[in-house]
């Protein structure tokens, strides 16, 4: 690289030509620490495989910060939702889906069940030395292919590489900014006693197929991960009724987390009835064999709604007339009390009461 | 957890008064998996280490995403600024500074050299199973103390956990939101000959002080990180002269690859003197020992400013009279040509081209 002081003005000039030529490609077969290194490696895989694939005028302007114009966000809404989620599933494809496509609707759905408009994500990835270079193409297209499908651009990212051994192939994070329109307020804490729960279908697809596609058990199923975008469901939700209290997307920690989440929040008891629960016969069996509970199995595209009973039917239909909602149900209603407490109605007319998950089902789940 | 349809409502009254005492403490020594299942441990976790030490309204109603209002938002300029950075840095403590404090500032940097003022954060981690509670602590600490030097609140965040060896340790995941003034338009590509480049110190000392703090050479110095957060001084600079062309701060990559990237984007040349860049002796000897250029090491409190030579001596002097800038000096010029290219003066008179790292000097530096 040096040229030292007695070398001719030519030179100098022939090696300017050379630095010219960058590709703007990446070569290697596999990352490098060079990948990460800011350089000129780096700069070529920012280009060729993030830039290429979530093509925006935003994010090519390869700044340090996107910059938003904030008068066109204000047309859309009084509030700016942000959100962050790191994704570390293991294994990186599964049935349907991959790590990819789940890092983008995953922060999507934290978006969109606070009824904003998602518009933006950062996009941040830990590449261990040694990741096909194909495996990260792979995924950046699933990325852009779940980006296009949720209407949200991509403007901002990071690189980093680590050692071999340091990290598990692949993380990423993706942090999500959305608008939320003015005339609504849907929180944790507005849940009311009479209030009604509602999903929009079957729970525990995603964990059971996570578990199935480890190969860790000699089972084989047709269990598929419901990974998708909840933005336009939740969208066809508010326009029949705006006056949503609590909405959330059951993933890590299933169905009973989020219900508990609720029932603390707003200090009030929740009693979900277990016959009107929907779990695939398939995903039951897994459970089953594994003493797992598919109240507490991750989801990727489970909607909870809780609504006033006024207004139940109202947001019942027009969920199922969604494709994403099809299967809509009201699996319970919000109790008085005990404050802070789920409750279980069992087949059997009993009641248990569902805590929060204690130890952990299935790590790496999301 | 269970109780049989014959149990007595006394029994889960019993259970009802037990699940309530809920603690919101961590008691474990070390991360478990539990730690990142999203129930029971989890929460405790988050409670604990992140909301009582990032303590503000927004990230303790413990939705899944923060609502910030818009109008105040535009009071303050007319756009959003949005940055991420994922940290990876190795070791997690090192002279001075923290991965914690780091994730924060170079956070904090990446907005403020929009000419933003940082206002938001959210906070992701990824923690390896058996990483002592103690350093997670340690680090949420240092976090608290540098969002509070910086002004910037941490308003949402998420946890995942790896099992033993799918991750090295901790990395931390922040994204930045801010609001830039409607007098600025600070960018790569506004950069044109004639114009001067001014820096506010010593460079390399965050690259070199990682380098001593991993033991792995029998030096000893006295060489500390700079990281430190760049708001201040950035806003300190935008009082006396609105009209900066370009700004960035110099990490990963060092000074070359932000020299380097404003040459490709603005398709100007730019040289600089050797001779006037400050680097402390102390780094110039691990340099000189290790084979590394100083204009490579990474730093994480540098501010590489590009401003019209009318503006110049006015910068320069306001930023003389901040404590983050009071080595300020010029350091180059913008040329026509060569375009895309940086050029070193040596201090021999004759040049070199400065190219962008090719390789990596040294992974895992922030």
């Amino acid at each position: 690289m040096k040229i030292s002081a007695n070398q001719t003005k030519n030179s100098l000039f022939q090696k300017i030509e050379q630095v010219r030529h960058r590709q703007g490609k990446v070569r290697d077969s596999h990352i490098t620490l060079a990948h990460g290194s800011g350089g000129k490696a780096m700069r070529d895989l920012i280009d060729d495989i993030f830039v290429s694939n979530f093509d925006n005028p935003i994010l090519s302007q390869l700044e340090d910060q996107a910059s938003l114009n904030l008068a066109s966000l204000m047309q859309q809404g009084d509030r700016l939702a942000l959100t962050t989620d790191s994704y570390v599933v293991d294994p990186l494809f599964f049935p349907s889906s991959d790590i990819g496509e789940l890092a983008i609707n995953g922060t999507v759905n934290d978006l969109a069940v606070s009824g904003a408009k998602p518009l933006y994500l950062t996009c941040s990835v830990i590449l261990e030395e040694g990741l096909p270079v194909e495996t990260l193409r792979r995924v950046a297209a699933s990325m852009k292919k779940a980006a296009l499908k949720a209407g949200i651009k991509i403007v901002t990212g990071d690189t980093k590489v680590v050692h071999r051994g340091a990290a598990d192939k692949l993380f990423i994070n993706t942090a999500g900014v959305g608008v939320i329109p003015k005339e609504v307020n849907i929180s944790a804490h507005n849940i009311q006693p009479g209030d009604l729960v509602i999903i929009n279908g079957e729970l525990g697809n995603h964990g059971a197929a996570i578990l199935i596609a480890r190969g860790e058990l000699a089972l084989e199923t047709n269990i598929e991960s419901d990974c998708q975008p909840l933005h336009d469901l939740v969208e066809t939700i508010l326009k029949v009724c705006p006056d949503i209290h609590a909405m959330r997307d059951a993933t890590r920690g299933g169905l009973a987390t989020v219900l508990n989440e609720f029932a603390l929040s707003s200090q009030v008891g929740i009693r979900i009835n277990e016959e009107s629960i929907p779990v695939r016969e398939e995903v039951k069996g897994v459970c089953e064999i594994l003493g797992l509970d598919p109240l507490y199995l991750a989801n990727e595209g489970k909607l909870v709604v809780v609504v006033g009973q006024e207004n139940a039917e109202n947001v019942l239909s027009a969920m199922k007339s969604h494709p994403s909602g099809k299967n809509a149900c009201i699996i319970g209603e919000v109790i008085p009390s005990p404050p802070g407490i789920v409750l279980l109605k069992t087949a059997f007319n009993a009641e248990r009461i569902v805590d929060m998950l204690v130890g952990e089902q299935l790590p790496r789940i999301c």
